[in-house]
């Protein structure tokens, strides 16, 4: 039986911190939470977030001493500031679950250094880091269960929504060679707690438009799972990713294009013609490849036909959501995929991969049903 | 120099019919506006916007009545009902401009049907028909102006921003050959002033979902524009067209993915690693070529480099806004293109239309500079 | 110790209805639910509100059906429809808990016609019902725990904000005669799942605007609710309310304005000054009085100093936050309560409620912290 | 016959003065603009607002090359920056509007500091300021039309709503004595251009709550307005003003209650009862006394009965819609307003007063309809 822990959080005043502290606090196998906080040490996380009022009392305290007595430490923190936490930890075989870029990409401290513009601190950690995506790495992480000597890169929030798309087309050879392109939009706090003139209520309201076009950080993650998923002697699709800020809170919702193999096809459509009988026969069979390949997801959702992903339709949950379509032409996967960025995209995930590493019933604490408006 | 003008508008009560007698009450050249509506005969316009108050105070008045004494007729009426009214003006030598996708199709009454599910109820009529997307087909609504015998076809919103954004790469020869991708979102707004589930405040609010995934009846009219664009002796790419709705009122943004000809790449890149040098310098030869190719159009802005496209940013105005760059790989264009879909993606071109025909100022009527917020 | 039930829901396909299943499918002392809608029969709710996909899967029954089988009957249905039900469910001693209007206005039959425009259809059950705001009417709720015999008059969203911002005041006698007045704005899942033209995206987004001014029906409902929290011996004040309907889709927040008796106001100030040093300390007198009076109140947070309500910090919970200012003449009580409409405003009071009723833990099903953003 | 001038705008880097340059941009009177910002002195201003792109080329200059030689200098700049400025203009016979509140007391210091926390640098500058409230003030405007010695303090955005909603009511001695309350709510761009916690996205989209409770600085504003326009041998009401932070970009709505004078009253009524004929017809009286007192004002639109004023039925638009309403008790006047508070409320109603002070038709550049959605 699953014992009850002492979880720590460190950078809890952040907003995937303030996510964490909100499903932690109802998590049932959780028995207490310490919080830490750089910034706001001192101060009661209600001071900067009053929906916690009377929930969560206590000052936030250094994060040494949110790790100091736990049994699992959270990090959300910037890039390049937890790598010494993340030290520590490793050394007291506690599993630190790491919300930042340091982690996610193992040895290739080149593709870090070129994204992110600094270099490891504590390069060997990374024989003990995981990434934390559970439908790709769910067997890895249970391995490590129990010897404490983990650290789990908790997945960035476009990677797990654009390579959860992906995953079946590319475990199961679905696509013929060519690029995979990733058309994908962030609700606003995805850009964080600190106030930035793109996120400036009057500069972002209202409004669509990209941002970081051809260069966003999330590129080489994508590209790694994508490597990661293919099926053995396959290759991987080159990746081309765009995000956009959209005026919302909450969600990412990301559009998925890839050159199907050929018995995946329908026959060559006329351009000026709606789908075909056969288009619509193919993309049945399309959702249903996913479907079962998903069949045992807790939080994936294949949607039946008739029914779009919205990033509405999932907020406040763990779930994501995917549909499979067949573009009119009858040759590319179109894959749309719905998550809240807050929760799978970030501190729903980092809960689901302790869950899996403590043998806690894997939707232990995040059984909330998405809101319905 | 310019006389001045009756203008009718069919179909006054809409959403883009509005949006038209809002263009119209402030242009230099019309001196008279007559407002016709099926349903709301009898009302005045300021019942259903208050916003008129004041300043539109007749009662909204037949159709036939409200053509009856025009110089030009404007319809934004649903497809398959403006036929008729084309007709007589096309008999009584007034200029026509339609807002349906009626007369898109020219002589392809058969992609019309397919997509429409309607037969056209006057086939001849489209010998009379022009496309009016100016920056395509100025020059053949200039040869028109004068003789009366026209209809105009005011394009679809999502087809200006997706088209316009590849009309340089299309002419200039940039593309390689493979499939274009165009993946879209509009504002509510553009579903139209009629009330429905998808755009019930609650339903639609603080969320982003794709529709009509590989079908939207957008795709045949993008998809003959490509072929239009393409330079002669060129084969026009395939087109797949993705639309979502965003939580907005006004815009369309609209991202576009091409494989580039050879001599416009950068060499091939480490999927890992960020863009080369080499890669910026054939983003700045790219964006060069899209600033020349529309140097003398007075709504296409091809943005600096550093600044984005968003909708909030041409919000209110005629502007296409287009930023050009090169996706990771060095392989693609990536066009993204901003519009209000109110008025350049219809209200607002159509009058730009109606200038040209009239030899008027291109940019009367037009000149308010987007809203800063 | 207590027992799990059953519930069922009438109305479960209605917005209030749809919060009511999400909130009881997470209760602990729920053991079956059975969902029924006279609209929507045969078909399983996901197909309404995809967010339910895989957690509530069995297709919607008839109303009857759902009642069947229940130890409770929820009815979320429009006015005038439910009494049958309720009906029903006193002969067979099962509590009936009704979000309409039908059961809020006790013998006041005549106050009931004159605003809603019916007639009762059965006046006799009047006698059983009991008006559901627990930190009002907890006591009368509890002494029918067991009977069976009861109708709970789920009280309206507004005045669930507007009465908890009085009622210390009203009870504790420290308001002078004269007029109260309630300014509220209400998200726009207020106006239910039914489209309208009041509710359709494009009209009431990035807009605020004022309705039924002076003449909403919740006004005579505040009104009962103001005569029964006000001490004995004393003499409600009169009221006058305005709703707002406010660009977002959860929440109201109500501002209420109260003459002060001599002793809780500060002395006469100069309108051309800042509040005195003087009205400071008053104010925090008035604050403290606040959280005494709710001091075991499970959802009602009396904020602290310098802390403001507000409708996002209360979203998805079943609080009712409440800051108390004094105005700057030192005559006034401004008291702002804000509450998730959804929530406290219905679904999730009928929760409490039910706990109540049934001896659960008063919180059971309703522990969710606000979402932070 | 009006002369074209040269204008020149300080601070134009600020949300209001980017809304001012895009009204004079379009002022046929103004043949030349000369912009001026401390901050981003040397930059365009397309960098800090793309929406200008080709529309305003020029880089920002020093504040003083922007007036240097101006016609007339507008200063939107924060508290206590301005006065230098308006010393300079005023020796060299230019006229000054002032956005800030450093020349709304005039002679009153006192309320100045206390309210402001600053002395004014050169106090003898009041002599020759004119609070530009053009509904109240015209005619003091016009008085010093010619003369040059001039600052216009133009109103602040809350008292230009709340104090257009009294005023028939106080100069026809329509009220009872008592207590006036404004509840208003503003949009966010009334916070400004500077980022700040309270406007990031995540905090305030979605969300509704009041700041300043019964301490904000437009109070006494508001008070002197009340106490101006205040008919001879009547006492000016007190004032209560609540604002509030509305999920929106532009607009301020306002709801005031006053105690009516007995004739104005209706009967009164039994709280339980809705309204009765008898005050549908006294709200007909006060319709039209409101009307009447408006009917020359080209900006004041007094709706007829059965529509509600709206920010989004004026947004870009120099009205403000006002609807009269007689609450259910049959005793206090509600009249709500709604302005956009960029343009009303900031820098159209700027324009209005250069209008006015050149001799210019009074609606000059501000003829835009606002937008219908």
């Amino acid at each position: 039986m699953a014992r009850n822990i002492h979880a720590g959080v460190i950078g809890a005043a952040g907003y995937a911190g303030a996510e964490l502290v909100r499903l932690l606090a109802g998590h049932p196998h959780i028995k207490e939470l310490s919080l830490g906080s750089v910034s706001f040490e001192g101060r009661p996380l209600y001071e900067l977030y009053p929906n916690f009022l009377r929930r969560i009392n206590p000052a936030l305290v250094k994060p040494e001493e949110a790790a100091a007595a736990a049994d699992v430490v959270f990090a959300a923190l910037p890039n390049g500031v937890g790598e010494p936490f993340a030290k520590t930890c490793v050394e007291k075989n506690i599993p630190f679950i790491d919300f930042s870029a340091d982690f996610r990409f193992g040895g290739d401290q080149a593709a870090y250094r070129a994204w992110y513009g600094m270099a490891y601190q504590f390069p060997n950690l990374r024989e003990h880091a995981v990434y934390g995506l559970p439908e790709l790495n769910r067997q890895a992480l249970r391995e490590r269960a129990g010897t404490g000597r983990i650290i789990i890169a908790n997945p960035g929030c476009y990677p797990t929504a654009a390579s959860l798309a992906a995953y079946p087309a590319l475990a199961r050879g679905m696509l013929a060679e060519g690029t995979v392109i990733v058309d994908a939009a962030s609700g606003i706090t995805g850009g964080g707690r600190e106030t930035a003139r793109s996120f400036h209520y009057p500069e972002c309201a209202d409004s669509l438009s990209p941002y970081k076009v051809g260069c966003h950080r999330h590129t080489p993650e994508i590209q790694r799972n994508f490597a990661a998923m293919t099926a053995k002697g396959g290759k991987a699709p080159a990746l081309i990713f765009t995000p956009h800020l959209a005026p919302m809170n909450r969600g990412i919702l990301s559009t998925l294009y890839a050159p199907l193999a050929g018995n995946w096809r329908a026959g060559p459509a006329d351009p000026m013609r709606p789908p075909s009988p056969e288009a619509a026969e193919k993309e049945r069979a399309l959702q249903e490849a996913y479907a079962a390949f998903y069949q045992n997801e807790p939080f994936v959702r294949v949607l039946p036909a008739g029914i779009n992903p919205a990033t509405g339709r999932v907020r406040g949950s763990n779930y994501c959501d995917i549909a499979v379509r067949l573009d009119q032409t009858g040759s590319f996967l179109i894959a749309v995929s719905a998550i809240d960025n807050m929760v799978k995209g970030a501190a729903g995930q980092a809960v689901q991969n302790m869950n899996i590493l403590f043998g806690f019933d894997e939707t232990a604490g995040l059984e909330a049903i998405p809101a319905s408006f």
